[in-house]
């Protein structure tokens, strides 16, 4: 059974208790909404992974990419980013690999992790389709589902899966004037494999053989956005748009069927049309947990692409996305490395803590409060246990530690909040 | 005469010219916007400055903070500050310095830059005030408008003066129950003044006098925001918008007077009320050009609040603001070192982008265009040179260059863009 299964026979899971706990929420209300498909917790049966709740009225969740590349395989390195990933408060962690041992990697990775772990089967797909056949596209539905059923067995909580691109979402594609054609790789396997082999995609086509499998082992199904912008001017447009449709009609069927769905989003967005797609998601998909990657406001920025997700992903989740991808500042030009992780992780965290405070969350509040509190104190220590990362702030104030102790090196003497409380007293 | 006083009276300056062309805009329409107060162009009489507009329907602009503290002098730096903030493309320079020798640090700086330069009189005026009389708050008009003259004839091109701080607005403080109280710098001086000597802003009851003085040189006013929140928990409350509508009234009288006037507004807002601040600004000030620093939508960021400003700052661009004070990393915590004025330019600028694309910019979307097309042609040079900070992803491509010189080290082999190029070819 699965949580949607048991949460529409009124039973209530361990983790749907864990998760009210954590939201400060009655479990009676997560229990409805998961039966509904309002909220999703991605947990394979397989596995002890931490449940987190993903969707509206959940504070926002924050996800982490990491996996190795053909250009760059150390498998310590990938363990290592997972760890980060969860000492600095990720939510989850999607092993996107594509060198190397892939299974060995997701072994590992899910090892080394209490977090709830996404993957995108169609990587691996596309390389046993290359060992098998010569090309990643030349794939057929064994090695698909056999590869799927695979990584369900092994523990996999939630996965990204391609299958709303269909001979028609090509079509549309086809009649349009886009810069960047398709971006997303699991998209661009399927959309190859269409268009190379005049075949209906099979992610689409066996959908029901498809939930099935994801149903035995409750597997989330995360719907893929394989038509998702690759740039500031493709944003919002048709294709996009026709692949979001069927999405939604593919939301229903998850439903029931008792399988977890959410869906996925873009991607490069102008912030003047940020909550125009947040919303078309929800009418749409009819309220299915949202999970954006960025979307990024610019594009002019890189190597400072974790900035722009933020202020993107700040809006999106303000506007209703539930679930954000981080990114990197290494997005658009390298792999990333630890370093660009932590960066990322902190980038997202800071949107989602931005939106659940624009959206009114208690919790959000709670700690905005402490904060003002600790700072109006000059309490430094429960300023930096406060922030979202302590050491950072913590280290630069040692770099240059002021004359007086409970001011700071900016006003030193001069300080704004000294003065007008002294002025006060007299 | 000042640039408004040539506007209204059908002139048009070379500054209005050097503007009409960097935006793209016809010059009688910046000369209309000049004479409305709509635009300012912050350029002392005295001084060579690059014209800079900052107004409704121009490029948002971005200001770049510096200056000493009482507990780190070093003038050598903030040269070096100045120079990296021209060099990475600020609009203007605040220097904020509160230790050493506040006339010949600015001096330097007026040498070093050929951005327009802006000054808060009151720190210097401050410190005069402890030199003459013992204390911060002991100044009197003698001191005030002396400082305010001399940094006027030195080149001064736009000054942030609290003058909206009235003893009204100290009651309206005083009624309400803000966490924080005064954080503004100069704000602080003037409210201490006040509540101590019992006495009237000399800045508000000698305004009249205040303009002679601007307009002679014509400097910029900066009508400070002495009353802005200093935590999210006090936005947008009583004592703000009361002195908001003290600087409404200030900017009629500004106007009136042909003297160039700008509005300063906050600080720290949840982003569900950026658009909220930056309207109410617009409706009190009668369109008057909106000079935000932040804001910051969130108080958990220490030692990242470049990028919770960056969050708070497109969408208060977007929403209205035309001129954003960056944030550096080193807020809350320390003064900033030129690493963290570089890393708070590039966050300001990129909040700068996101807004005038989501505005409909022509210049900002034709930059995004290429972007696209360099990326699609995998041109990475191009990509690199569009690019709000070159050298950071040119280094990071570098430290882990793609064994496929097309391709970037993510994808490797795997290149979506590359694959779906090749099925559409067959």
């Amino acid at each position: 059974m699965t949580q949607m299964t048991d949460a529409k026979n009124n039973i209530i899971t361990k983790e749907m208790e864990f998760v009210a706990k954590e939201e400060n929420i009655a479990v009676e209300k997560i229990r409805k909404w998961v039966a509904k498909g309002f909220v999703v917790i991605p947990k394979n049966i397989h596995r002890n992974t931490k449940p987190v709740g993903i969707g509206d009225n959940l504070k926002t969740k924050v996800n982490v990419n990491l996996g190795t590349s053909t250009d760059c395989i150390d498998i310590d390195m990938e363990i290592r980013k997972a760890i980060i990933s969860e000492e600095y408060g990720a939510d989850a962690i999607m092993d996107l690999s594509t060198g190397g041992e892939l299974p060995e990697i997701r072994k590992q990775i899910l090892k080394n992790t209490t977090l709830p772990v996404g993957t995108v089967p169609m990587y691996e797909i596309g390389i046993e389709s290359k060992n098998k056949y010569g090309r990643v596209i030349d794939f057929d539905e064994d090695i698909i589902f056999n590869t799927i059923e695979r990584q369900a067995k092994e523990g996999v909580d939630f996965m990204t899966l391609h299958c709303g691109i269909t001979k028609h979402t090509i079509d549309t594609l086809n009649n349009d004037d886009r810069i960047m054609g398709v971006v997303s790789r699991g998209g661009a396997y399927i959309t190859a494999y269409i268009m190379h082999h005049q075949k209906e995609n099979p992610l689409y086509s066996q959908f029901d053989y498809l939930l099935e499998m994801l149903k035995e082992h409750d597997v989330t199904l995360s719907l893929g956005d394989g038509m998702r912008p690759g740039c500031l001017c493709d944003h919002t447009d048709r294709p996009q748009i026709q692949e979001l449709i069927v999405l939604g009609e593919l939301v229903d069927r998850c439903r029931e069927a008792g399988v977890q769905v959410m869906v996925e989003g873009p991607g490069h967005v102008p912030l003047n049309n940020v909550e125009t797609n947040m919303k078309i998601q929800k009418t749409l998909c009819k309220n299915a947990p949202f999970y954006v990657l960025g979307p990024l406001p610019t594009d002019l920025a890189m190597g400072y692409d974790h900035i722009t997700s933020a202020i993107g992903g700040a809006l999106a989740a303000y506007s209703g996305a539930n679930f954000l991808c981080y990114v990197t500042p290494a997005e658009h030009v390298r792999l990333m490395n630890e370093d660009d992780v932590r960066e990322g992780l902190i980038a997202s965290k800071i949107a989602a803590q931005v939106a659940d405070v624009a959206k009114g969350n208690k919790q959000a509040w709670a700690k905005e409060k402490e904060m003002a509190i600790a700072r109006k104190n000059h309490d430094w220590e429960k300023q930096f246990e406060l922030s979202i990362d302590s050491d950072k702030p913590k280290k630069m104030r040692e770099e240059l530690p002021p004359k007086e102790e409970d001011a700071c090196s900016v006003c030193g003497e001069y300080c704004a909040l000294l003065m007008v409380e002294e002025a006060g007293k007299r």
